[in-house]
């Protein structure tokens, strides 16, 4: 799909991107013939030269090929891989091991020249950065120098106003007195489980979860609990119940509820609120972690479980950094009922967040550049999901099964079960490929033979190469 | 003293501020006559429309008078109030109160036309704003946009390379590899003691010290134990070591040993090596917060207890809050032994500290803008301390005592014994007037009768005026 806002892309790459996740969703079928360059050209109102251009590059991508005076049609593919599938694991109180797998993706992180599906950060090129610094610019020419002083927590007023205003989207009326502007999600993740847990408590994450969920609850002397997940609808409803009932010393639950990291599962609405009640009636904290709620392939924006909180037992994060500037350190929290104790833990924390970026992203929003970047980023983070998901299916051997996210940007790949995917990594950054392996995510051995991709670079040939050489990897691993 | 350096005030203003300190540091006593317009015009090589202004505004300022047909002469004053002698106390482990005080304190800093004693935080006016964010603003211009992605910890190179060479100055040569940047002091002061301590430990301090540190050690479940501080000499080396002796669970001290707060107390070099030796031979942590280091009065800059640190105990910390940019929000550690565990703990703390502002302050070092902005600054605290000093001698009531701060912008006051602090600041809130009550900056209670006040703001015909409604404050309390 094709519209008028301004991309970052050529117009022919965007044809060519919208054409790969219609193919990758199935809209046209192995062997069939896509609409010709003329009628395209037509119904687009752009011109033969751009829609040539866009097909070349499809050819390029391996996802059509022309075939002599008939025009062009979807390339033969191996056929989809298997979705990954639920298994009800026992619940998982261990010690996390993955730190060292952890330093490796860092440093994979900073070697020049290294395909980036590893680490969860958007390439500056997909993000809407040029504008933005724009922005900041001009507020750094003021007369009056701005940003020099704090911006004194809960922070930039205009920001938590224009935060508020979109609060409805979800279902909530907030206020900018309801939000604490924080460092990134890391820090109201840090202030969320100092505020409602102590050494030694434990919290229900999901299994597998963000390698910083457990990483965070650790280092606090506390203990993750990890309950089986759903790849599709996220945790399981009757895991946490049972777990409520079995566990004295659950302090609360830390949730990534929408598009979630690694899974990209998301919870159905009537989950969410049965979770809710459990935790309501319990009075059992919920810690959501919504940073890749906006991020949905679908047509509406997935509420999270704060749009039915109540009794303000949900503490709910997020931050821009997987959307406008991960580098500006910019997110925000809706502490609930511990407003009062999140704000103090904020300033002994960090004191304040850097203000400059807090104005300029605020003016960002005031201009309604943040609606129209997210647009774009949808339909970017959906379109290399659909390709990389494509490549997958070609190139990686038989036994493999994928995620089939509906929002963010990660895919999640279950291998046949002899492949040990440390050693995969350690094979993938030989070749300059950086992936993170499936033992990162969990502190069970359930996730051995498992990787998480991140689909957040532009899809390019390089992309491609990328993924049939792993594929190549794991076949000589079987 | 002037010198060519260009700096935002204008020239008769930094002659009268030089004079004034020259009178409140007793160069020139009472009743004695000060160079003449002429003379002084001719020995600094401005103009005697420069001099005659910078008398005028002394005598707005009251410290001197012009006597018909003779000259300037230095006003009669009462004469210094005597220093804060030191009391040494018994230790002190309480549970901190100060919690009201301080959300009274911040409700003060967002009251507009409020004159600001009471936080620590230097006004725009005489930081070294514009340039900064001129050179923000040249980065953010850039083609390829900067500071969207994160600048992975430890941190920028460009930057830790900057503060690395400054090191020598201090006597330690050290790499960027030594160094770690955070989200100002504040960030650093909780990963050290996340680093070095748990729930329960005792943490040594100096009492009075930072209501900040006081907080910190609670909100970790941790105490302190505050030990007798010197108000010119710091920390009282025989009770760290009967400390160390009596308690079985200490984890180490957190200190201010240069121009500290809010004694402005530094410790003699010998005091430094001593405590740093009594640590190292039990295996203390030393966490150091050197904020203030810079902004000494004197000649020489005061090393910190790190240039002493063979072993690798002292976790230093330092930030640019106090002398470019608090909203900037920029700090860093030399973690010394501690380094692994403190940059994962910074990574799960808050990820990263905002990019471009690391790229802008490294720039602003790199050019020697930062060395400029420090001689300026500590001119200006020096000048606002004494003259500040003078006002109180002036308008306070007998029975009270002055510290004599050797860098840093505090002065710290000891009030008449029957008068509560507390009353004081609420009493002065409603004059529009800021101040920190004595009793935030301990567990105990002896410092009910003491205030802080920070001289961090241009001295202006306002500030005296508040500073004698304080006096008449303070008199009526009696």
């Amino acid at each position: 799909m094709i519209n008028n806002e301004r991309t970052k892309m050529f117009a022919y790459e965007e044809v060519a991107n919208s054409i790969a996740t219609q193919i990758a969703s199935g809209v046209f079928q192995t062997g069939e013939q896509i609409p010709s360059v003329r009628k395209l050209s037509k119904s687009l109102g752009v011109s033969t030269t751009t829609i040539e251009q866009s097909y070349i590059l499809l050819e390029g991508m391996g996802l059509i090929q022309a075939k002599p005076q008939a025009g062009y049609f979807v390339k033969e593919s191996r056929g989809a891989l298997p979705e990954i599938e639920f298994n009800k694991t026992q619940p998982v109180i261990s010690t996390y091991e993955g730190d060292e797998l952890i330093k490796k993706l860092y440093k994979g992180v900073q070697l020049p020249n290294v395909i980036q599906f590893g680490p969860a950060v958007p390439s500056t090129e997909i993000l809407p950065a040029k504008k933005l610094n724009h922005i900041l610019g001009t507020i750094c020419r003021d007369k009056e120098p701005k940003g020099i002083g704090y911006q004194f927590p809960p922070g930039n007023h205009q920001l938590r106003q224009h935060i508020a205003k979109r609060s409805s989207e979800w279902g909530k009326f907030s206020s900018p007195d309801d939000i604490v502007i924080t460092c990134g999600v890391t820090e109201a993740m840090n202030i969320s489980l100092k505020t409602i847990a102590k050494a030694g408590d434990l919290l229900i994450t999901e299994s597998p979860t963000s390698f910083a969920t457990l990483q965070i609850i650790e280092s606090f002397g506390m203990k993750a609990l990890e309950l089986p997940t759903h790849p599709k609808h996220g945790i399981d409803i009757d895991s946490v119940n049972k777990a409520l009932n079995d566990y004295n010393n659950i302090a609360g639950i830390f949730i990534c509820s929408t598009n979630s990291n690694p899974l990209g599962s998301t919870m159905p609405e009537e989950n969410k609120k049965e979770l809710y009640k459990l935790c309501a009636a319990k009075n059992i904290p919920i810690v959501e972690d919504d940073v890749y709620g906006e991020l949905y392939f679908g047509e509406d924006r997935p509420k999270p479980i704060k749009a039915f909180d109540e009794k303000g037992i949900v503490i709910y994060c997020s931050s821009f950094s997987k959307t406008i500037a991960p580098g500006y350190r910019v997110g925000w929290m809706y502490p609930g009922k511990y407003y009062d104790e999140i704000t103090k833990l904020k300033i002994l924390t960090t004191y304040a967040t850097n203000s400059l970026a807090q104005i300029a992203i605020a003016e960002f929003l005031r201009t309604g550049g943040y609606d129209r970047a997210l647009r774009d980023l949808r339909k970017k983070y959906k379109s290399q999901v659909a390709i990389i998901s494509e490549y997958i299916n070609e190139f990686f051997p038989s036994g493999t099964k994928l995620s089939r996210p509906q929002g963010g940007f990660f895919l999640w790949i279950e291998l046949p079960k002899n492949i040990n995917t440390e050693k995969f990594c350690d094979e993938a950054i030989k070749e300059k490929i950086s992936i993170a392996p499936g033992a990162m995510f969990s502190t069970s051995k359930n996730f051995q033979n498992y990787i998480r991709l991140s689909c957040c670079s532009q899809t390019t040939q390089e992309i491609k190469d990328a993924i049939k050489k792993l594929g190549e990897i794991a076949n000589s691993l079987m």
